[in-house]
C-alpha cells in the first residue's frame, strides 16, 4: 500500500515478478478490495503463488514512527513483517515510510545478536559495476563499533548477492591520510584494521564511490543519505541539461534522433530503476525498502533484491560471521 | 607554486586574470627563478602589474598543517598570506595543501571577533544558476553555534558576491521533518528560525543543492565535503559514459558530431572549471583555495573569485553582520 503510488505500481510490479520467477511465491498485504480491483485492473486474481493478506489500515507517508508502532497494529506494514517473523514470507518488500519500516522491523524482528544499529544498505552505479553504500539514512549519530559493525555487514551481505569472495571494504572519510576525519571514523579504521576477516582497503572518498575501487562504502546515515541524495540529485540535473539542450534547435533535436542509441546505453548503465531496493540489515529477517517514488520496473528490482537475499540468506550470513568475528577477538 | 601542477598553470593563468582586469594587480609568491622562467615560457616579465616575491619554501600537498606552520615559514603559502597581514596583499590565492592553508591562514590572520571556527565555501552548478554550500571540509566536527555561524557568513559572502539581497539559507539534514537529523542540526535549526535577519528556509536535503530552490546550503565540513566529491565523482562518471557511448560505433560517432553544440552547451553550464575557487571564510582576510587539479582557466577563475570579494569587501560584511546578530540577541 506504500510508496507515492500504492497498488498501482505495487501490483502490476508483483505480477511481472511472478511472470519472471516461476518459483516465486509473493502475499500482497493491504487493503484487500483496492488490492482485487488493482489485479483486476491487470487481468489477474489470487492463485496459488499468488495470496492476498488483508490489513485495515495504511502507515502514512508522514507518519512519525512511533505514532506507527503505537496505532498502526493492523497496518499493511506490520501485518507484512508479522508474516516474515513467522516464518509464512522470507521477505518483506514495503515503498512505504523508512522511519516506520525501520522501527516496526525492528520491534517486531530483533536485531540479530551482537548488532546494536540496523543500517540501510544498497547499490549505486560505479564506472566498473557498483558499489554498496551503508548507512543510508538509519542512523545519524553513529560510533566506532557500530561503523565497524555496518562494515562485516556490508561485506557480508555484498559478498552474498554478488558472489564476491573477498569484497574491498572502504571507510568513507574526508581525506585518505591517517590523519583526517572525525574521531569515530578514524577508530573505526583502526577497529578494521585489526579484523584479518574483513577486506579493509581504508578511508575513501566521496568520488571513490563512483570509481569502482571499492565495493562497500561504510559512513554514518547523516553522510550517507546525504551523499546519496546529492548524488540522484545532480544526476538528474545533469540528465535535464541534456535534455534542454537538445531541443534547442532542429540541428540539435537532428542529433537527439541519431544519439538515442547512446541515450539509452546510458540509461542502462546508470539507470536509478535497476538499483531500487535497499535493504535494512542487521535483523533476523530481510526487509527490502524500495524508493517511494519508484516505478513498476524499480519496484520490480526491490522484490528481485529480496529474492536474491533469501537465496542466500543473507542475515544468518551476517550472524554467522559476526560470530566468528566477536569470538576472535575474545 | 602549489596545486598538482604548480606555476606552469598559475603563471598562464595570472597572465590571463591581467589581461581580462585592467584595474588588477598581482603578486607571485614562491621560487623566483622558476617564476622567471614560467613567465619567459609566456613572452612575459615583471612590470608594475606583476610583481614576484620570493619565498625559499614549498608547503607539499602532504605536509601535516602543523608541520608547514612551524617549519615552512619562508613557504610561498606563508609569504603570500604574510602580504594580507601586512595589507600589502587584498587577497591570497593558493591551490595549494588545504590544511595548511586553513591553519597558515588562521594563524596569521586570525579569526573574525565572534567567530569561532573557519568554514570553507564555494558554489555547485543548480538547474537555476547555482548554490553555495558550507563547510566543505574545514571542521570535521561541528555544534549548533557552530552551524549558526556558517549561516550568517554564508549568506553575507552569497549576498555580496552575488548582488542578492536576501539569500536564502538552508541546513542539510536526512529529512525535511522535523524530527528528523542528528542533535547539533535539530538545534542549529532552532537559533536560525530565531534570527530575523536571516532568510532562513529550514532543513534541505542532498538533491536540493541542485534544484535551485536554495542559495546557501550549511552542513558540518565531513558531510560537505563527502557530498562534494561525490558529486564531483557521479558527473565525472556520467561525463565518460557518455563519451564511451558516443564511441561506440560509426553512427553513435556521427551523432557525436552533431552533438557536439549540445555536448558544449551542457560543458557551459556544468564546467567544473567555473566553480573552482572555494572561500574561507570566517578570517580576517581574503584566502582563495583553487582545487589543486585546477586547469588554467579553472585558476583564473579562482582570481576572480577573488577579486570580487574584495571589491564587495566580504570580510568587512561578515564582521558588521556577525556584530549585528550578537548585538540583537544579548
Amino acid at each position: 500500500m506504500g510508496g507515492d503510488y500504492g497498488p498501482p505500481v505495487t501490483v502490476p510490479a508483483a505480477l511481472d515478478a511472478l511472470k519472471r520467477h516461476p518459483e516465486l511465491k509473493l502475499a500482497l498485504v493491504g487493503d484487500e478490495s483496492r488490492l482485487l480491483a488493482e489485479l483486476k485492473n491487470h487481468h489477474a486474481a489470487p492463485n496459488d503463488r499468488l495470496s492476498i493478506r488483508h490489513a485495515s489500515q495504511i502507515v502514512e507517508m508522514d507518519d512519525k514512527p512511533s505514532f506507527a508502532l503505537r496505532n498502526k497494529k493492523d497496518s499493511s506494514m506490520r501485518v507484512a513483517i508479522e508474516l516474515v517473523k513467522e516464518g509464512e514470507a522470507q521477505a518483506i518488500v514495503s515503498a512505504g515510510n523508512t522511519g516506520a519500516l525501520m522501527a516496526t522491523a525492528r520491534f517486531v524482528l530483533k536485531m540479530l545478536p551482537g548488532v546494536d544499529r540496523p543500517a540501510i544498505i544498497a547499490a549505486l552505479p560505479s564506472k566498473r559495476g557498483h558499489t554498496h553504500m551503508l548507512d543510508l539514512g538509519a542512523n545519524v549519530d553513529v560510533d566506532s563499533e557500530t561503523l565497524f559493525q555496518f562494515a562485516i555487514m556490508g561485506s557480508v551481505l555484498v559478498s552474498a548477492v554478488e558472489d564476491l569472495s573477498n569484497p574491498r571494504v572502504g571507510l568513507l572519510n574526508v581525506g585518505e591520510e591517517e590523519i583526517k576525519g572525525n574521531d569515530q571514523v578514524k577508530q573505526a579504521g583502526a577497529l578494521l584494521a585489526e579484523c584479518p576477516s574483513l577486506n579493509y582497503i581504508g578511508f575513501v572518498e566521496g568520488n571513490d564511490i563512483y570509481l569502482g575501487d571499492v565495493d562497500v562504502v561504510v559512513c554514518d546515515g547523516f553522510v550517507g543519505n546525504s551523499v546519496l541524495k546529492a548524488s540522484e540529485g545532480i544526476a538528474k540535473m545533469i540528465g535535464q541539461t541534456l535534455k534542454d539542450e537538445f531541443k534547442r534547435n532542429w540541428l540539435t533535436k537532428l542529433a537527439a534522433l541519431l544519439a538515442m542509441p547512446v541515450l539509452k546505453g546510458i540509461g542502462r548503465r546508470i539507470n536509478p530503476d535497476k538499483y531500487n531496493g535497499a535493504s535494512l540489515v542487521g535483523l533476523r529477517g530481510i526487509v527490502i525498502k524500495s524508493h517511494g517514488g519508484a516505478s513498476r520496473p524499480a519496484f520490480l528490482n526491490a522484490i528481485e533484491e529480496a529474492m536474491r537475499e533469501v537465496e542466500k540468506d543473507v542475515p544468518q550470513r551476517i550472524k554467522d560471521q559476526l560470530e566468528a568475528i566477536l569470538v576472535s577477538r575474545v
